[in-house]
């Protein structure tokens, strides 16, 4: 008998408790408090007696349920920072892809997995209008920008084998935190990201673009990349894209498309990402807008030669053997992973279940209502819209009966109490220095009931702070 | 209804065919062929039609049956690459992280299982002998080892705000390929990765390293980092960490340890691992040695304040809000990732059941399935052990009968026939230009008879071959 032993018996004992423990979480979902009450010294107490020596056996899983009742709930009602709703068919994809245990790192170690990932790759590319783009999955958003980088690098200016990088990168002030960390691991330094600056609808301004590239060439620096941004995480925005990469195109760089938010929305409503197939490489988080759960990124790209300049060193023992293009083909080629997991299985399971169709229907509820909180806040006079919905975020605040100077603290407070109370979930963002409550709809629970509930839970927690 | 509805009995229904089907792969997995009869042709076929724009309700779940039947089976005879088992309580964790659909950026985000997460990192610390460390789990060593260097860039020559790092890094010719690939991504340059020659049991020489490092000092280099292996994935060397520890602090580098096979058995044999707690960082794989399902690399650290320095760049709107130590806790201010599933939850629930006295014995069984083959192989003339085994990876080939320059083609074929046969699955190695057969024992599954069936396996497929 093997040290780690357990029957077939043992397993479906298992497996029907911890399926029990799942269908109870999703069932009760709707009624538990989303944000738990918590604090940092309880949860470290939960587990401060550390990994046991001696195995608890079945009674392993009775320390399940405080993990649970401290775990936020994604209900309905979240609707913070952007986070997919975790569709539980996708969640069953997960199980399966942990129990066969594949290994996705190239055709030789798991044939059907790789021809899946490529299938599921090739089906998003074309659903988001990029047909013929190839990738892979990634962790998320920061790793597939952090590659989309990679690649732009090694095809402008290759310092894979001689090292010392040097070249400039541009992006709107809107741009997300993983780009300036993606230049600075490799080492093409974050002062070396041109901020540039937005119109009034927080969309990349392309003559101040194509002035940032002049004078940095007129400077003798070497422009290498431009990211875009379709939905910048504070307001949605979208790059004029089709401006963007007749840039890109003129001046010889690199676009990338940082599209962790935004792109899946292409499925649905096209028309507001014009030119997003010319980009040469393309983030997208299945995790966000197809509503799996995490991780679940995507990275796409026109040309696959460049993803294998960028990333192809295989030491002696992944080599493949074929001369085949499928059963020699190596995701470790065009990625910086080597073990990987079966991601492509659970947006693999949950689109064959519910159809390409359900999911562009689920994005255009979350656009519908985004619009439809931006509505009601307008209307109500205690609340102020702070800036335009073009996708689903949605920034506001509490204005009445404050001045100014007052108001980002209040609305600190505010969220901070908000999400306390349980029903709501809010995060934050700050847009020209002002502090804005922000709700992102990539939820496909969420219902129009569900946004009146956000307006009138963010007034009465207003009223229960000043004391009325 | 939202278009994605899913009721209770929908889930409950799904879930109990996804657990049938888990539960009959576990089953039946002895029994399976290893490596599946399909063709590259076959796989993509099986994909052809892409994602369905209509749901096909159950139905989804016909398709899963040619997938699990085209994908490699990891039973007790796989013995393949470094890739563990894949425990199945494990995979139980994995299927309730997804339903929870917990992302795992801050402790803001989820309570609990972000201080699960760090008992985890800190628990396998101490398990390994390195009480005091701290980390994060990773996708995997690829990425445990790309953070290990960049902290190590940034310790010795920052380079993220500037751009344009340079350095030299050291480690043995045996070292993964991960390592040059991380040099590559950080600008640092693969030419700039020195390899010092081996001893005869394939361990970094300490003289050579010192030697290597004088001279690019008296050049005028800047010696950055050394990585120390723990376990080459050829043939499981254990560099001499204590000496090269000694090394590193006498010219003040930074050590990191590659123990994505190895470390993990320190566990089991710490003698084997002296010096490891000198380390700055240390990677190692929980989906190899801790038997956990893939994705659960280990990146684990003496300093944090050096991986804050290397990775906290936070954007606006992922600040925490608190000052207290746990709540105000942030991953993505010490790794690369924003979005983080919840990892932790596999070897956390795995561990508990079983606990951590069973997996020093399955380490320990591991260790000895191991010397029993190398034995075996010694005690049989038509076979040749090519390298030592201080771990669990045994190098040998065919020769009876064959000149030396036969050697390589034929334990080439006999490689690909021995995978084709479907009983046994290994992988290969060079080792000083000689192709080897490699069993790789991290599979709590093999017995001593498996093993046993290894060596007739292999002389059974060479008479197949030679048509005897």
């Amino acid at each position: 008998m093997n040290p780690l032993e357990l029957t077939p018996d043992d397993f479906r004992r298992l497996a029907h408790r911890v399926s029990t423990l799942a269908e109870q979480w999703l069932a009760e979902l709707d009624s538990r408090a989303i944000a738990p009450a918590i604090t940092g010294r309880d949860t470290e107490a939960l587990f401060a007696e550390g990994l046991p020596e001696e195995g608890l056996k079945d009674g392993a899983l009775d320390a399940l349920g405080p993990v649970m009742a401290g775990a936020r709930a994604g209900n309905a009602r979240f609707l913070g920072y952007v986070l997919g709703s975790g569709e539980p068919v996708g969640a069953l994809g997960d199980y399966l892809a942990s129990v066969l245990n594949q290994n996705v790192t190239a055709w030789r170690s798991s044939p059907t997995m790789v021809s899946l990932e490529r299938a599921v790759v090739r089906g998003l590319a074309a659903a988001v209008g990029c047909p013929g783009f190839t990738g892979s999955l990634t962790g998320g958003g920061s790793s597939a920008n952090l590659m989309g980088l990679t690649m732009a690098r090694e095809a402008k200016a290759p310092a894979n084998e001689e090292g010392s990088p040097s070249g400039v990168v541009y992006a709107s002030t809107e741009v997300h935190m993983s780009i300036p960390k993606a230049l600075a691991l490799l080492g093409l330094g974050r002062r070396n990201l041109r901020l540039i600056p937005t119109d009034a609808e927080w969309r990349m301004r392309p003559e101040a673009l194509e002035r940032a590239i002049t004078e940095d060439v007129a400077a003798g620096r070497r422009p290498l990349a431009i990211v875009a941004t379709a939905g910048t995480v504070n307001t949605g925005a979208v790059d004029p894209l089709k401006e963007v990469a007749a840039i890109a195109r003129r001046h010889g760089l690199w676009m990338h498309v940082d599209g962790a938010f935004g792109a899946l929305a292409a499925m649905a409503v096209p028309e507001r990402f014009e030119g997003l197939a010319l980009a040469d490489s393309l983030s997208m988080d299945a995790h966000k807008w197809l509503y799996q759960p995490v991780d679940c990124g995507v990275l796409l790209y026109r040309d696959a030669t460049a993803a294998r300049r960028a990333f192809s060193f295989s030491g002696d023992y992944v080599r493949t053997m074929s001369a085949d293009a499928v059963e020699g083909f190596a995701f470790f080629d065009e990625s910086l992973e080597l073990s990987r997991r079966a991601r492509a299985l659970k947006p693999w399971l949950s689109v064959r279940y519910h159809g390409l169709r359900a999911f562009r229907e689920a994005i255009r509820k979350d656009l519908e209502n985004a619009s439809r909180l931006a509505e009601l806040v307008r209307a109500e006079p205690e609340l102020e819209l702070l800036a335009p919905v073009p996708l689903s975020a949605v920034c506001f605040r509490y204005v009445a009966g404050l001045a100014e100077p007052e108001r980002d603290a209040f609305n600190t407070r505010l969220m901070a109490r908000l999400n306390a109370r349980g029903r709501v979930y809010l995060s934050n963002a700050t847009l020209s220095g002002r502090f804005a409550l922000r709700a992102c709809f990539v939820n496909h629970r969420t219902t129009a009931e569900d946004v009146q509930t956000v307006v009138a839970e963010v007034l009465a927690t207003a009223k229960e702070l000043q004391g009325a």
